[in-house]
């Protein structure tokens, strides 16, 4: 009998909010947190450390949001960027607009003013809520207490199923220390995996006719291949079928860079000219010329796998359209492929002119990379950051010509170990990436190291998150290529000097 | 030479923006536009019939955008719904919510003010595209006349591809007569049926095993099953495997309501108690009590198909999520439960109490219908009108207690013959609909009939459409129950009667 | 004791939200409450009516929204529009637009879903306040039950301070049957009527003398005028100064208009040549061309007075800005132009001019009234209508050419007795408008006469609120002219022939 | 006919749209634009730069759209933030919001996606009209080149017309190069100073009557006195009535901080007691309490002074609502004043319980700041740095503590030289804020000094601007009071000492 009252006394005690928002964040696997505290949100901080939730206070929301949405990538359970009212949410809208550009899943959970001042014009008073409309899959405040731990795992859910994104979760201020009894609270389950879906077979085989038949067949791999960690699949697909293959930029890796197979040398050339392209969880946007003429060949048929429906046929109508998990897609088209033993011939016109136009390219690039007067070029400078990366590291690389010429100068070997300005072409997030990428290896991969190679001009968003870095320890390396790329304006010979040369000095 | 001059004539042909939208939406096979016109669009209505498209004109942008969307429904393509600039459009904006809602497809075309007189308080100027952004999957303004048809083609695929829904496409005033030449314009073509998605086959099995261990299982068809054509195989399973199911109000007729196994006079029962369900294409939201105990057992096994990954989980975790489109889904269960020669015992438990209830419901509802007094009751009206209705026809059905009552009352035999106030629960859908499959049967199954079986209330929202109906002869008939409806208020007692006595005249 | 007892109990009485909204709209002087109810906001109108306020059921919120909004044009305090969830507030943001755009005074009071339903799918859930940003000065949900007085004093005060518009005020499904102590409520006085500002001096004496040099003057008076209710100082302006003077169409009656300085018969002519034009609560938008070349002189000197800062300077440079009150800075220049003793001869060019063209065009007025073929033209009808009109009676019209030629035939003699679709060029709004008229001289002025001239299109939209008008025994007369205005496009030879002929038959 | 050619060909000229840009901003008096260029905007800074704007090229566009709104306050005439396309304009929307909620005007230029590319996913394409919705007063873009000039007048002319705020311009990057003939655009006009409205005079005599039956009178001054330049009138006014006077905390210096009856010493009492408030430009919001009991006396009459409508009555019903300019207010005042000759009793009781208050507050602060031990307090600190600064120096202040006890340690003597966190609290303005005092220093008055005292976590939001600082030889000041503000977490010692300690070292 005592002992039942005591489990009545347990069943009465009493929660509160912060602590229901740490508890549930934690019971959807939740590992990180990144923001800045302040009224109201600095017990959730608290409570989120006491439950056991890594948080890593920053000096700008906006490298926070950029941090946590970076976490989504790596880890396939969003990051949460932790923000006050007012305009701690607003800057955080940075990390969000990347994150759902980039399909990265992210959790933004913003204070906001006590419900009984609304109206009123309360301390950073704003609406919050609808604020995130545009930025996100889901924005929601839970209206009670007792709704935390339902409304934080329809989020978390929210933004790994389907194609993942942001979500915004609003805490009024009251909130915070505003207490219930856990009895009356609607406690939910960690939300599992998300469901994988699968192509037709009927599809599958059409998609595998086209690729039989193809003469100058090309593999392109996104980072939504690397997101729904495909790279067993594909780097079987791409052995066993001897495809020529293309990373997009954060594509690199999940095939390594040095594969014999990786045309990435030979880009415009073996974009032009396929005839058959698999399109691997990567979209015909910007970053791919949109798959037309005169970057593609007008006839070109594109296998298009894709997670997400209404991307099918964006720009480009697919010779076939495979809707599904790009892993459990890339493994519908190899079960089939394995039936017919087919690999693509390395001898033919087309390896051999992509395997010429590479050659020829890799060397023009060696040649720059070997000139010595000052200030360095670019690729004088890569050839020599390159000999010492170690090959597991992660990189972080933004800026202009920093980015470009970095991104086919450094070679990846492994998936998800490049991050960089990505779809929305965001400048800033490189060390907020950076930190959650060294956030993450601590806990996981200790031995790991982040390296984060910047221009000047991306260096100069984020550069205070130095500091975050020294406090937590993070061992960090960065290298900013200083090319003079900040705009001074008509009495400046920087900038003329700047364009004319475009020569970077380190 | 003289042929080539008039190739190149032709290549110089010029075509105006009212003719480029409606080539446009002849190539993507939309048939059917409702709408007012007016300035100035006038133009567009004109050029789509002169394409071939039926126009139909309605009274309200309310009745025309309610009718566009049911055709999207009826026949798996998007009816358009052509409005005027400012109050026109946002009149229609109740038709893209309720489409949107109901996971219908719906191309919504406005007029906007022309593009010289923007904010100068030009006529109806109103900024149409934020304005549709709640509403729809899509909001847009082709930037050219040169971009119409890539619009229009991304448009009507959006609508269509994943789960459906509604998308604006915003035409300034100065593109319905401005004029370019057709070589500039970016044709493209029809886009394909949606892609078909399927669910992993170890989810399938999971799901398998559930149901073959389940006491007291229940099929649950959704108005999703209807969209997806999946009745032949939802057929078959119920058949196969002697499932009770139980319709969804929008998903009666996927199986014929005098099926054996149709257990909806049993519903509340059959939910309270299954153990496993099966949940086709419906959404566990206020239809279906959220999943939730009482109203469901706190344990129950919910199998969850749905094409939307995000619905997955929404409430209830579920036992198995299985992501894909319902028909190709249904098909893959059809296989493993082939497999297992499986059939549920038709003598079991579960059966004989849900026979019993069903009887015990329906002779209630009997003795109701067999009621003389005047005015009749509702089961009295209803019986009556049921045995005059064509077993083929389509019924559609508003109002609260003349839907409500109408929908155990009235049988349907075929899906898709079934409009009700949706998702969305939104009254004055009842004419615009009655109008949609009218056009519809008209064209490709002209012995169809329509009935419109509507409460007095519901009724006044669109009253006025019944001159449409027959400025266009359309062979429609219209039931309403008469039961005061109308809130008159304190003074009144008619108000106070009826809610008393809750009886319809007819 | 007992009796402390007793007031104890008093003070710890409960209310509840319906209660509270209801007592807060009396206390804020609400007298007109137009919708349709249903669940959750049956008991609001319910407790509207017990604490006094006329309700009247219509049978489409987006009727009920015009007739709120026209309650607020004609008392200068603004009508309720009590709507649903859903479907019923998207229905009602037709009015909350129009209302905007005529710069009325409204309140849209919108029942939403049960708080603890949010998020879950409840019936009709939808983001209500965010969907209501772009119609509305303010759009929010109290936080509470206390705070609903307070809520809606801010919305009252909101929507008739500064220029008016559309508020819109939501209540969770929940609040309407919660109770709280009265104790607890934080009550407010009734908002006093809108602060009066002024324009300063100095800017009025530059007015002055423009006025006083000008060649060529002319006043314009807009519905912003009549809302200020500044008739008898622009009366005396006009009389004093003899100053010609056009009416924008709701700015007619203001000064009678057959006032012998009435030059609306003139009103190309006038807008044309003027050299200087005083604006008087009238946008140089759409309705006024935009106050530019050719429409204008290019050198027209503007002497703008409005309400609204941000109004002074569109589209034209004024020659002078009278930032206030319509009426209050219309006495303004009177005090200074009392002081000139300046008159604008009667006999001058312009005058000359104006009288000759006002002369013959309205004898083709009258050449065309005279016409006596069937069907009848436009201009025969409404000499018939004309001769017929108590000169008190309040117009409505809607309607392409009815709206058109009505305004030049159909002459108004009172302040605000004029609506019509508007500054949004609303079409449906007649029968609402009228409704809102007709209750309101129920109450004020019995005797008094509404009488709605639409044309067909128009009438159709609203077509259904006759059986209101019905309902409610009031006192509506309507004209229609049935010009065959629904297209039914190129197969029928009615739109063809309508086009060509454009007479009406009544 | 030479001649005749050359004016043809200079009719003829054309005109890029970068030009057009600088061109209409330099026409509409714009000095200053702040920015980070790039694709598309550089060739608009160029532009600028050429017209003789000064363009200040900043390291996030967060700061430089901080300073760009600083200007418009410091000035009366916007500043620009010139932002690149997505990721840019979002960083901009916190200079925005702050803007907005300061009312200070500001316009905000983004570069977008070129036209021909949008709906296809191009580089950093977003609604960003539609995004600054929310935080502007007008968003738009230019419909075409030749209305740029006329788009950008409305712009700044909504920007400081009624209550100053953000505007925001959208420029679609093909714009920037596109040229135009100059025939062709709508050049227009420089827009005046804002119109001056003021308040009825029945209404001043009412406000006039309260203060002279006033017991405890008090003047609050906000920044919207400083805004509007009311500095020499409301000095009078205090001189002339011997009224205790607060100032908010931008308000301060309107009135000098040493003035005699300045009793920002017995703040709380002198709020707490007072009988009849005078409310100069500031809100009753979260800074003053609400206006609401038990900070203010439940019964207190205040006298609102606002040029915006719709603030007055806002929280508490004003005994006076004085709508218009607030120094065109303060002058009616004083006109009334001046014929009463009326001063309030400086030996009154209220005087001397505010005057004992003020010399304790002030004793107990000398007490803190003679303190010596280490690290030292922040009242010490205070103590030497005021000591040291030049009483015509720009104050800038952000941090929690550090911002709190150094508005009252600091103090000011001119009017608009305090700039801090203001309205919307936000962190991270300091920089920003400085880097445009300096700028508009430099121009208009290069002796004058700028310092910016910023607790260590402030500093951190935008740090890096130091780097802006030293390129542009900006003499500035930066006090950082390091009080080890950022939050470690449980497992850190720094923070609980902190939050026991709360003593800042320098």
């Amino acid at each position: 009998m005592a002992s039942q009252n005591l489990v009545g006394l347990e069943e009465d005690e009493v929660v509160s909010g912060a602590q229901l928002i740490a508890e549930a964040l934690k019971t959807q696997n939740i590992e990180y947190m990144f923001g800045i505290v302040g009224v109201p949100v600095t017990e959730v901080a608290i409570a989120a450390q006491a439950n056991g939730i890594k948080y890593i206070g920053m000096r700008n929301e906006q490298a926070a949001s950029y941090a946590a949405s970076a976490v989504g990538y790596l880890t396939a359970r969003p990051g949460v960027c932790l923000v006050v009212s007012g305009p701690g949410l607003v800057n955080a809208l940075a990390g969000m607009a990347n994150a759902n550009m980039n399909c990265w899943p992210l959790i933004v959970i913003g204070g906001s003013s006590a419900r009984n001042q609304e109206t009123m014009g309360a301390f950073q008073e704003f609406p919050q809520i609808e604020a995130c409309r545009l930025y996100s899959k889901f924005s929601v405040r839970p209206s009670s207490l007792e709704a935390i731990p339902a409304v934080i795992e329809k989020a978390v859910r929210t933004s790994i199923y389907g194609r993942p994104g942001a979500c915004y979760i609003d805490i009024p201020g009251d909130f915070v220390n505003l207490t219930v009894n856990k009895s009356s609270v609607k406690y939910v389950d960690c939300c599992p995996a998300p469901p994988i879906s699968m192509a037709e077979e009927m599809t599958i085989s059409k998609a595998v006719s086209f690729l039989l038949h193809s003469k100058k067949p090309l593999l392109i791999i996104g980072k939504g291949a690397a997101y729904s960690r495909a790279e067993n699949s594909i780097r079987k697909l791409v052995d066993q079928c001897g495809l020529p293959f293309l990373p997009t930029p954060m594509g690199k890796g999940v095939v390594p860079d040095n594969h014999p197979y990786c045309v990435a040398a030979a880009r415009s050339r073996a974009l032009q000219y396929a005839d058959v392209i698999v399109l691997l969880g990567a979209r015909l946007n910007w970053i791919l010329h949109y798959g037309l003429p005169p970057r593609f060949q007008p006839d070109v048929k594109v296998i298009q796998v894709d997670i997400c429906a209404e991307e099918l046929g964006n720009n480009v109508k697919p010779a076939a359209a495979l809707l599904g998990d790009i892993k459990a897609v890339t493994e519908q088209l190899l079960d089939q492929l394995d039936k017919k033993l087919w690999k693509y011939p390395s001898d033919s016109d087309w390896w051999r002119g992509l395997r010429a136009k590479m050659q020829s390219n890799e060397a023009a690039s060696k040649v720059l990379s070997l000139q010595k007067q000052l200030p360095m070029n670019y690729y004088t400078v890569f050839q020599h950051v390159r000999d010492l990366l170690p090959k597991d590291c992660i990189l972080i690389s933004e800026g202009a010509n920093t980015m470009d010429i970095g991104r086919t100068m450094l070679p990846n070997y492994l998936p998800r170990h490049r991050l960089d300005a990505g779809t929305f072409g965001t400048m800033g997030v490189g060390l907020g990436f950076a930190i959650a990428a060294a956030t993450v290896a601590k806990t996981h991969n200790p031995e790991k190291r982040v390296v984060c190679i910047e221009g000047d001009s991306a260096f100069g968003f984020s550069g205070m998150e130095v500091e975050t870095i020294c406090r937590h320890n993070l061992p960090i390396i960065i290298i900013i290529i200083n090319n003079n790329g900040i705009y001074n304006g008509l009495d400046s010979k920087t900038w003329k000097d700047t364009l004319k040369l475009g020569e970077p000095s380190i």
